[in-house]
């Protein structure tokens, strides 16, 4: 017996859950569990399923196709860890998170390479054991330091790249080779703070509460689809500096909260949004 | 075209959602919003959908009922507002969020009457035109004056009663007519707590955080099924009293929310839980 | 015996603490609770200090005038109720659950009256036994509705306007009449979606947050310094209208959050920002 | 010009703050921060005063003893980081938290070992290049093992003891070695599910929320003074599992919290509560 993850979605049309369900049970798969949503607005049709049992991929597949509308897409996906590299400058708070949880089980992947364009977090990589790439950005052209980037990251063919308080912004270009496989953690609460020094502006600007969010990366500056956010509580006693202490926290727990929802496949792309199945 | 919401729960079963599904789809039927919960200790399985069209309920309860295994129990519910009965002593701030709401349709209730057994919220009922009674317990025993209350809220046949900060335990008689259908808030976060003057044992005990907890009213005191409960911060610069002060505002959101999800048709008892769909 | 609140801020000067505590002390005044902050930034000191004993108005602020470095303000103010002149369009959550506080004593207000340029709330005021002026604001110009409202409000002689979901924006003559005295809700996080439609601005973003903030009202829409500010999470499954409904809940919240913080006159205002002490 | 912190506990007085600000005064020290408490049941005074200058801490010690009532107790704390030994069992989400946080210089602790009755956090303590010292409770008595831990935490002479997840009750002899210098995190929102396995209470009792409390540990087991507490949601979906999972982090940043506070000399002991200056 195994467990593996149906995910679809595709226009909406009556009779879809009956069906999709319907093919399930000819397999003989068991659902364990089983999240639908259609979007109302675009009457886009999302469904995740856990199903257990003996799998015939490939047949189960072309029922699927076969039963779907055009525009669908369906994936069945297995339960191993996801491979990601993780890109860092020089804060080690959202790495540390990370390779704690996965150090301890929490966190189900699979770390292939951590890449800093700073060497400062060599050790803590090294520490548990995990290939460190230093690719210095400041000897070189912004196109160069990508092109090597992209050497580093390649080789190991992760499923999704994590910035992990990564300082720089990446070209369209880069971008465009992980469409919806890169993670940020955002330092503000989108949409507040977009751009540099979030925790400046929040301090300016005498907020009382801030906060982190985890999003896609897409071309545009802060603007991808967000995965998660939380807040935490501060006051006029709190120097921008004190907020910035305050936010490590915030965002280290955003975006492993994120990291933990993209491992377990809940997270749909509708857009510039994301359902969360 | 109406909307009604479908709720079943039933023995786990391979195949049920399909089955269900496929039944609604024949009907032709629209799913709107579904969802499903099997509890993997007890394989009860629970599902709520909301459904669209044009309805012959005798007919699809009954294709419902031969699908469904034995021991089952099925639902389909209309859009109509709850009627409830609310409960008061002396303290108006849960009552007055109930009002306010209905007031202006957040909350979509129909509030038959209010119950005091104090005379204090008299005139608060009053102001939004709503029938009170005052059933005084200091001069009849506990027996005769939970039969007068009966005698009042039945005259009603409200589908729940409130008890908004009712500061009377009830009996497991009268509990028994109303089985899942007497919601409480209680003011801590239980299992703390229990018992009378909850914000002085909080003050005693010193906490950090104080909570309050909306739950069905079963015979065990301040033990029935939880439905919602939330928590607002404190410090050693609150007294009990400060506690208390803080505490009404966490109390009456809580049972709001609770309203909410009951009138929402989400809330299911599973044994001494819930499952909200 | 009466308790009253001494309030301070001047430049920050070696001493300060020990001169006012000194001179309380030698008019026989109990310290009951006692808040000091310096701005790092400017170095403005600011002091919150209770007080009981017998007092004697004059001399006290006589002996801190002579002790204080130029450019101080300080005031006493008595335990007496503030009162408030609260505008309105048509949403009643944030007027409804200030009446309901001030009916039960949580806040301690002087309800002057209700001005709304709708007369959608005047049930609502009347309920309570509070003064409603509707002054349509779709018959005259905006300088004449501005006059109309002044007429009316300064004849109660408030301390403060409370702008209770009030849809218009103030002109800079209006808000000039009232610094740091009116006290307006905002249905987002701010700086986030300022302006019109938050909650539609916020469902187009996707956020899995959303807020509210008080805020003082300056010249600058949106923009005034903040005084508290509160979130709820959302998810993919809620519209515009979903949002604005939780929303509402946060809303009122955080509207008397900052009602509670003013009336206890622990609100000091330093250039765009909140000292609160 | 040195940085230290005044910490005053004694019996409320008339002027006391400005006999002690008068001090401070007169020994050219300017207060950065002050904070006071008065409690109110006892009339226990509390004071925290961040002062910068040239300290004769002898003479500034001698004239507060001078000034002070009876039953005072005073400390004049410089900016060192406090010693620590952390003692744990098998889970390393607490210990990991605080290694990252001393690492990036987020908590300022000087950890001088790691106390294990169980080896398995032995390598990643001796990651970060932290003395483990394993000792084993299955082969001696309760007494001997307690005997065996001093042997190992003396040599170090610690200012406080962390009990990152430490599994055993340690006996009254061995707490009062350490009074009030030992730092609890509990699994739950005490004071519910005290005792053993408070998730598996947790999820028979269906809450909605869970939650950890850091705490001093006295000899009444999860009893002692609260310094923080934190919670996170859950519903019926959670196993156990779960929220011992989502516990995990709730524990790690309750625990991280309350050693901050400790760390910056501003919790005081008041009876079984703290006072967090």
């Amino acid at each position: 017996m195994e467990r593996k993850t149906l995910l679809i979605e595709c226009p909406d049309a009556q009779g879809l859950i009956a069906q999709i369900t319907n093919i399930c049970y000819k397999h003989q798969l068991n659902i364990i569990r089983n999240t639908e949503y259609v979007d109302p607005v675009t009457s886009r049709f999302y469904m995740r399923t856990e199903l257990e049992g003996y799998f015939n991929d490939q047949t189960l597949l072309f029922d699927l196709d076969r039963a779907l509308p055009q525009g669908s897409e369906r994936r069945l996906v297995g339960r191993g860890k996801k491979r990601v590299v993780i890109l860092v400058t020089k804060e080690s708070h959202c790495l540390g998170d990370i390779l704690m949880k996965v150090f301890d089980g929490s966190l189900e992947l699979d770390i292939a390479a951590v890449v800093g364009n700073h060497a400062d977090l060599q050790t803590l990589a090294t520490r548990f054991d995990i290939p460190f790439h230093h690719i210095d950005h400041t000897t070189v052209s912004r196109e160069q330091h990508e092109q090597l980037l992209l050497v580093q990251i390649e080789q190991y063919n992760p499923d999704y790249l994590v910035l992990a308080k990564f300082m720089r912004v990446l070209s369209p270009a880069f971008v465009a080779r992980f469409p919806h496989r890169i993670i940020n953690i955002h330092h503000s609460f989108l949409p507040a703070f977009i751009g540099a020094k979030p925790y400046h502006q929040a301090f300016e600007r005498g907020v009382k509460i801030i906060g982190a969010t985890a999003h896609f990366v897409t071309n545009d500056l802060d603007e991808g689809p967000i995965i998660s956010q939380s807040v935490a509580n501060v006051d006029h006693t709190y120097s921008a500096l004190d907020m910035a202490k305050t936010g490590r926290d915030v965002e280290k727990n955003t975006l492993s909260q994120a990291l933990a929802l993209v491992v377990d496949d809940r997270v749909f792309v509708h857009g510039n949004k994301t359902v969360i199945l």
